[in-house]
């Protein structure tokens, strides 16, 4: 009974942002520390009327909080639906069963599906501290999961958020595996296929270690935080939408595992695969394009590999009831000019409006895989789907189609670049032999990008570009100096980004 | 110039412990924030004179700190050197090139020797974060790592910290790979080899995931927290000491990777030979004896496995040039009847005080142990080691000169058990059949070892014995009564842990 109340505290609130983890601090010599025995970096179970979540426990020494009193992270207030004042029962948490299979996988045995089902759920619902769940990402890299493991980590991921569901009989989809900076096809094919009378509820991703994810492109144009209802009133009037999908929760546990897997800077086919296609079966999607962009500095860097890809996407699509297509593209140097936010919004808008100057390599790409959509629609005969496409796209069909839709997520507005911009010039006169992807990736991301939208690089040297000395060959765009100057030390140390040979 | 001021800061101590993380707390609307783009999570770069650290940023959004200040976590203080009203300058941390090694090996590349030494000088320098050390964990766990990474691994770790050296040509030393608790044979084998003129420098560890380490044992009847200098005098004196390897940062990496280890309760056995052999090596031993229980509950399950253990211990010993003999014993069952600290230390006391009821298989295990190594030192012919040893101890010459490594270290005390006790008695008449060690450790580190030194089980049930229904199996000590009662649920969930067959 002493006891039971000796774990009850009240609630403060010192606004403090720990991220996605759930962080308590408590006087050491608090009655709860000192009859539970806890000390620095236990985890333990906090309750609120009916709900409850786990806490590492960081230990205060000093007068901050006063007796009686415990501190709650701002994501602990959260998960907690806690207010300050509130009071909350502290006890140790019981040991997470799950990760038993997690340990039993570092040591070579297989998850089964009830398996993966346990730790998806508990991950889900925040029982997994981040250590725990890097272990996880970490027995799952690489190719450490077979096709069977794959799909149950698929349908767990289904399972661990909301879904979509529609009246009509085909819902398209399309995804880019990335790692190729600028390849913003998303923005132009989902008007085209919709201005075809095709279903299309796309939803995408923020970036996870590129400089720009699609959600993060498409916010600098229109709202993309969207609600189930309303994607779904979008799509009842538009037939397409370009929604953020970690908003509406489809499959959430892939963002609580994308937190931990952009600190580790690793993501696995594995789980690659299971994140793409959880969110298309969430959304309710029966037919898939797969785009999967092949260069030695993207993220997919041989054809075999892409191979394989395929057969994983196509194994697993066909074990969840979904149909899918890939298309395996170049992507041996960035598509449109553009890598960050903004610039590749700007990039997009340039195709849509049919402009003299816009990026001819980006208006084939998203028509290729619009047409492919069109073909797998039935709508038309195999090969003709291209030119349909071009003909909604030029006809500014596509165009009218996409203000439509942007007005009715929340109305359009025109991106707008970072203030601050630097040139980096050639050295010497040459043609361009090959570009280095992830240096300007990571060049964009050191001037800012995603977290400033503006931000990023305006590439000018595709490859077999005749370049004179002091051409620009990219501009750097940055919102802060801190950030503009970061970018150009790492641009200094990394070496050739933009390779000129003699012409 | 102004960009450079706006990275400085004034640290404001608050008493937060993180346990072994640095965490530093700045305002998101500091210029620093701003100006860099940080955000929750980041990872930052910390000057403060000569001293440098890299820790995880909070983001505060409150009041609680003021424009110019910032907060470290207790940790961070200790790393920086640092005290309150200190100037810092914060800024971008570099990328840490080693964790590349880490993903490599995650899409199975093997580890080469400079890999391994750049990943454990990195982690001696708290450069990764707790979830990048999971992440080399998890890679290292299981069979993941070969005999070369092995070898690698313990020899970085031996270069990470300080070195004993001696001038007598042989250093012995001994291990016991544990999960069986209660096999607290060093405070028994220390004196009986010095008393026999050897030289023993005996350092041990903390508990890892077990409910108390040899260290914990010994300091609850002398102070085992000794320097470098201290253990040279201790040893100078007489022939060996009982200290704890922790304090002298003889493989100090070795330490921070045990908090994530435990935190995940995973110790694989490349780590677990890198970290026996280099902290051996370290103390400046040339013959070591490992003692490798086996049994179905303790931590090596077959004698497959402890074979192969031997191995990996005999060839990881020769190529750091070291003599190791591996004593495989049996592990089906707890040595003495002692599980946690203060209980432990009571079962070695009894031993060496020839006490009537001394638990018969601690006192053998022990004197076989020590009977290998008088052997290795040449002083015996083969075979006659335990008789030596035997006469030295019940002769009262080993409790004796355990005293006077006590005295030597600070002083002797009584261990004292618990102030709660709650007895396990059995529910019918029966001969015990088998006993669960990891229930049984479980329910002892439930009960709060080895935080709280007294708490723990005495157990009074090994197998073979005839029981009496109500007679007690084993008493449950603990300090408090949250930690009492939460081992009681544990113990009403966990199913048998002594069984019982009909006589």
């Amino acid at each position: 009974m002493e006891e039971a109340n000796s774990n009850i505290l009240r609630l403060r609130r010192l606004g403090i942002d720990t991220h996605t983890e759930n962080i308590i601090f408590m006087r050491s010599d608090s009655p709860v520390c000192r009859s539970e025995g806890f000390t620095a970096n236990t985890r333990v179970s906090v309750q609120h009327g009916a709900h409850s979540i786990i806490a590492t426990l960081n230990v205060i020494t000093s007068e901050l909080i006063e007796d009686g009193e415990a501190v709650l992270s701002e994501e602990g207030f959260k998960n907690l639906q806690a207010r300050e004042g509130d009071m909350i029962t502290v006890s140790h948490v019981q040991h997470i069963l799950s990760f038993s299979e997690v340990r039993a996988k570092m040591f070579g045995r297989k998850f089964n599906e009830a398996a993966i089902q346990r730790i998806i759920s508990d991950i889900t619902q925040n029982l997994y501290s981040k250590i725990e769940i890097a272990a996880f990402v970490t027995v799952c890299s690489g190719d450490n999961l077979g096709l069977d493991e794959v799909i149950y980590l698929t349908k767990a991921m289904i399972e661990s958020g909301s879904t979509l569901t529609w009246e009509e009989p085909l819902i398209m989809d399309k995804h880019c595996v990335g790692g190729l900076p600028g390849n913003r096809t998303t923005p132009i094919v989902v008007p085209i296929v919709s201005a075809a009378g095709l279903i299309i509820p796309k939803t995408s991703s923020r970036a996870i270690t590129s400089p720009a994810g699609t959600a993060d492109v498409i916010e600098t144009m229109t709202p993309v935080d969207l609600t189930l209802d309303q994607i779904k009133e979008v799509v009842k009037k538009e037939g397409g939408c370009m929604a953020w999908g970690g908003a509406v929760k489809l499959s959430p546990v892939d963002d609580i595992i994308i937190s931990v897997e952009k600190a580790l800077d690793v993501d696995s086919a594995g789980q690659m695969i299971a994140s793409v296609l959880s969110k298309k079966a969430a959304a309710g999607s029966t037919h898939t394009v797969i785009d999967i962009p092949v260069g030695q500095t993207a993220k997919v860097r041989s054809k075999e590999e892409a191979f394989l890809l395929e057969y994983y996407f196509r194994a697993v699509g066909l074990a969840i009831g979904m149909e899918v297509e890939v298309l395996i593209t170049d992507g041996t140097q960035p598509v449109g000019r553009g890598i960050g936010p903004a610039l590749e919004a700007m990039d997009v808008l340039a195709v849509l409006r049919n402009e003299q100057n816009a990026p001819a390599d980006l208006k084939i790409r998203s028509v290729q895989l619009a047409g492919l959509m069109l073909e797998k629609a039935d709508m038309l005969t195999k090969g003709t789907g291209v030119e349909r496409a071009l003909q909604i796209l030029e006809s500014g069909q596509a165009l009218e189609k996409f203000y439509r839709i942007c007005a009715a997520q929340g109305g359009f507005r025109e991106p707008s670049p970072a203030k601050l911009q630097h040139d980096v010039i050639a050295l010497s006169n040459g043609v361009v032999r090959a570009v280095d992807n992830r240096k300007l990736a990571k060049v964009a991301k050191l001037a800012g990008a995603p977290k400033s939208p503006g931000a990023g690089i305006y590439f000018k040297a595709p490859v077999g570009k005749q370049v004179k000395k002091g051409d620009s060959l990219f501009t750097i765009y940055s919102e802060s100096q801190g950030e503009l100057s970061y970018s150009l030390t790492y641009l200094h140390s990394a070496g050739h980004i933009v390779e000129l040979v003699a012409p």
